[in-house]
């Protein structure tokens, strides 16, 4: 008997049927001797029609008040979907984020999960229910609903599986598995199988959408076994997202590309170069909540530096707010940036053992006559900015440079 | 400086430009020096959008997640309205049922309020905000969410005012007062500027849409000044819920005429007459948690005994289930009933010291060829249940012959 925690995402749970549908394939597992977990999202469209309603009312909601008008969409689901499992005889009880409680911090629309209670969990699997979770959100030490912001419902997923040591945690979602690149971009992109946490880790970052990138460092940081598979297509086995030590996988040199177009670059140029610059800079940005990807710092000219930083393409005009805001303290020539630019990355683990592979992708772009903006590398993954006229381009180049079409 | 609590029906608040024109209002009394403590329902038409929703999956949702689902309603109001507030320059923050709490029973569906903790509100008020709460929920003691019925609304804010003894507890809705009768019935009804907390106690409890009978009860066990007006009207003052030792009131006979059309009949016939089978008959329907409103008993054949009562419509079918289950304890002869019948009730606090009100009551019923089916009367109210199709003609009879249209 094992313990299995399920995600459903928005598409899965988007109307009455589909629900039943969830409803009996979570039977399913019950029947074969599994304790089942599920995390629901949202029914799909309900939290936009919930966001414009707010939006309707302020350009920029309140976030405390939109944490409380957005969470009730994944407390609708969680009633429906257990009175749809009692329907088909699943003893089965719902929990919104509050009630297990989810303790998050106190930042709203992207709160961070600090602790999940299981006592009440742990009894109700006693009892032999199906306990249903509302994804997305939490409660903070005030009392006051956080959520998580998009995707969160597999973090929620990731976390209660960590906490209740479950044997598998089955993120659900409307593609079957992880592919070695968006196959709307490339269409001989491949399913992978498997894949390790690792090479997951950086496709999440890079803006893979299969999972939620919270999600995959959690479940690394807690070794949870995690399982991204379709909720439409029954046979298929979906991708596994293995730990290195634990499979024994054939490594290939390059594993997936992914891209992501949900950034913007922001240009801080003529910045007196002196220590605690930098800090005056990013310090800013991540106390306006901004999460800065790529980071490059050039000399600039009579003793200056200038700063290049990518952003959430949503959070551009904000950033760029906030810099002009620290003017006196930064004392920067110019602030401007470009929010037409996306970032490509090549991913594999084998890049540990083999060299070349970033050259080969410089060679690859400047074949194709693709100008690099900002490169950023790591042990597995190297990824550059370009202009996003460029990104089929770029992709489709790179997936069959690497022959991740064979 | 007076403390106000002010309900806002689901009409009130039905659309964006609604709430906005609500949070204006707020904004006025704000304005004027005023504490505002606003109460409000789900948008109209949601708690029918997610009834629908649980009843395409379970035709008896189960009643601790169908509050889950419902629950949702007001929740999206309440940050709705904060948001409004916020944006005219009004601090405001939103609270639902749990986060207070509003501790209740654990009855889903129809909880009963047991406490309201002020602390959090106190330090709220003393800070100028609005406090904004949700309306028809609250949370018991497992932490599990419950509502308050339909209309419950009002209750909630009535608890609120007992408990910040509020100077007043504003009811808006989309009628602007109480009046002599229903107008649709009877287009001579004329709008009571007053009316005493008795006879509103009367007029709820007697299918009154007005208010929610629990939220006049509550009102008079804590004395909360009660008020009836239009958030569609202005300058309408509504109808003040008196105490008759406050004001100063030219008392007439009769006050008003109301008529509950939730009414069904059940009659249990040929009961073997022994001590406790009241109890037998009336425990098993109290425990089903069905509120039984006229009780009658007569003296059968042979030693046995007829019971007739009434029970909301929508429980009528329950009731003749948990009767017949319960045969073997009651052996009744037959047990029937009949929900096509009405009840009609003349309220007024002159009654009190006006005999022959009642004779009055069933002359011109006689004379209208009405025939009567039960009788129940109190010290300031006489109710007589008839068939429904004499609802019309039985109504517009009595409201003339009391001269209520002068």
């Amino acid at each position: 008997m094992a313990l299995i925690v399920q995600k459903y995402g928005g598409t899965s749970v988007g109307s009455i049927e589909r629900i039943q549908n969830v409803a009996r394939r979570i039977a399913k597992f019950k029947q074969q001797g599994n304790d089942v977990v599920v995390v629901v999202s949202a029914m799909s469209g309900e939290t936009n029609r919930l966001l414009a309603l707010a939006e309707a009312i302020q350009t920029q909601p309140n976030p405390r008040e939109l944490d409380v008008v957005l969470s009730t969409g994944e407390q609708v689901t969680i009633g429906l979907l257990c009175m749809a499992l009692q329907e088909i005889g699943v003893p089965a009880k719902s929990y919104t984020g509050w009630q297990i409680p989810i303790s998050t911090d106190k930042v709203h629309a992207k709160a961070r999960i600090e602790d999940v209670n299981d006592a009440k969990l742990k009894q109700d699997l006693k009892e032999g229910k199906v306990i249903v979770v509302a994804g997305f959100q939490g409660v903070d030490e005030n009392g006051d609903i956080t959520t998580l912001g998009r995707g969160g419902s597999d973090t929620s997923a990731v976390a209660l599986a960590a906490k209740l040591k479950a044997d598998e945690c089955q993120i659900y979602t409307d593609v079957d598995g992880v592919y070695t690149t968006d196959p709307r971009v490339v269409p001989e992109a491949k399913r992978l199988n498997k894949i390790t946490f690792e090479e997951m880790l950086e496709l999440a970052s890079l803006g893979s959408k299969v999972l939620q990138i919270r999600s995959v460092e959690f479940a690394g940081k807690y070794h949870v076994r995690l399982r991204v598979l379709s909720s439409l297509k029954d046979e298929c086995e979906g991708t596994l997202i293995t730990f290195e030590e634990d499979e024994n996988m054939e490594h290939v040199v390059v594993s997936g590309i992914a891209f992501d177009k949900n950034q913007a670059r922001v240009n801080v140029k003529g910045v007196p170069d002196r220590p605690g610059i930098a800090y005056n800079i990013l310090g800013s940005i991540a106390d306006a909540n901004i999460e800065v990807d790529m980071i490059i710092q050039n000399v600039g000219e009579n003793d200056t530096t200038d700063f290049s930083f990518t952003v959430p393409r949503n959070d551009y005009q904000n950033a760029l707010k906030v810099l002009n805001a620290e003017q006196d303290k930064i004392h920067a020539k110019t602030i401007d940036g470009d929010d037409t630019v996306v970032k490509v990355s090549v991913v594999g683990l084998g890049m540990r053992s083999h060299s070349g592979v970033a050259s080969q992708i410089f060679k690859t772009l400047a074949d194709e006559n693709i100008n690099i903006q900002m490169i950023s590398t790591s042990e597995i993954k190297v990824s550059v900015l370009i202009d996003e006229k460029y990104l089929e381009l770029a992709t489709r180049a790179l997936h069959e440079v690497f022959q991740l079409d064979k």
